[in-house]
């Protein structure tokens, strides 16, 4: 299976993400946008959530990075339909992009389409990307002062991974501050402590996950 | 972000960071601009290197943001000129922003002005901000990938310092891969293995930034 790299196309001011949503409806297809700083995880937690529910759903990934396709050829070794998507710079994906790649899928064949955005913990956050909903990772490293930092990614997502959980002995993390911090701008968000590492909390997060993906299926 | 905007918006940064770059020489001070990820570490090294060059440069800082002055108020208790630069929303600093804060600093009582970009990895190093010199934090626990996924920044770079190297053993790091993969996209890259919680490799770092410093101010 040859991974299909395609490139972003801009176009000025053009919002495409009602006709990507009408078509998901019509498929019946869930599209996720996860998102989060270089290195928060997301790949890793893909991998795994594609590990833990793909006896449940069928299921496909787009790969969004700047340039190269590392992270296409990692999913491609899981068996699943993936697309990559290089953005040749640009700091985020746009509706049109995803667009033009859903003819790449047999959309009758999947239930859901996870899209790994850019690493970037401010920009994606301000694209609607046609998505049933939105998952942002802040993986612990990255430290306990980002929702004051960079609020639209933590005001507009429906869940919140804390990832590399099992380094937080090992960094000065406030996790309620985040959460405090989080809740006050989306008194809706679900937020789950994860080690992808260890495995810990991937299967609240993958119940939570999986309820969101036939609620989004079955609307 | 359509590329014509944004080729619209460097052309009038680059009028800008020319004027910048003008009354800095004229006023002998050195603008370093220092950029990395979300939680890279650039509040807490730009803090060591403060502490560990005061006696030598007089020093200044400007913290980029997109919103609230958590570094600033860091900054403002080691006693150095600080001014918070509030981007509300954008994803980098422009020259123009820079220029508009000079005048806030008594230019004659400083040689060194540093600037902490907005964590990203992605758009700042696309803006020149009439910077003496530029340099980039990775640090471990983003992984080893970026230079593929992430080019540019180190293209751009003057330095790439790899930050929290004393958490190597806990993450699946290969520094040789992005030390490697640096210097073939930027021949002349110098790259320092630090760890600002322990202090290694901080000496080496000061010893180059105060070389390039003295060199910008004599220029």
């Amino acid at each position: 299976m040859e991974i299909k790299v395609v490139h972003q196309i801009m176009e000025w001011n053009e919002d495409h993400s009602d006709e990507i949503k009408a078509k998901l409806r019509e498929k019946r297809v869930c599209l996720v946008n996860i998102m989060g700083s270089p290195g928060a995880g997301k790949t890793s937690v893909i991998t795994s959530v594609i590990k833990a529910m793909s006896d449940k759903f069928k299921i496909g990934v787009i790969e969004g990075d700047i340039a190269g396709r590392i992270d296409a050829e990692h999913m491609k070794r899981l068996g699943v339909p993936v697309v990559q998507l290089n953005t040749d710079g640009a700091c985020h994906i746009e509706a049109m992009s995803i667009e033009n790649i859903l003819p790449d899928f047999d959309l009758d064949e999947l239930d859901v389409i996870f899209v790994e955005n850019i690493g970037n913990l401010v920009c994606p956050a301000e694209f609607n990307i046609g998505e049933s909903f939105r998952v942002a990772l802040l993986s612990i490293p990255e430290g306990d002062d980002k929702v004051e930092k960079y609020p639209l990614m933590f005001q507009t997502t429906d869940a919140l991974i804390l990832n590399k959980y099992d380094m937080i002995e090992y960094f000065d993390f406030d996790a309620e501050r985040v959460i405090r911090g989080a809740k006050e701008i989306n008194p809706d968000i679900d937020v789950f402590k994860v080690s992808n590492k260890t495995g810990a909390g991937l299967s609240e997060f993958t119940a939570w996950l999986g309820g969101r993906i036939e609620e989004s299926i079955n609307a």
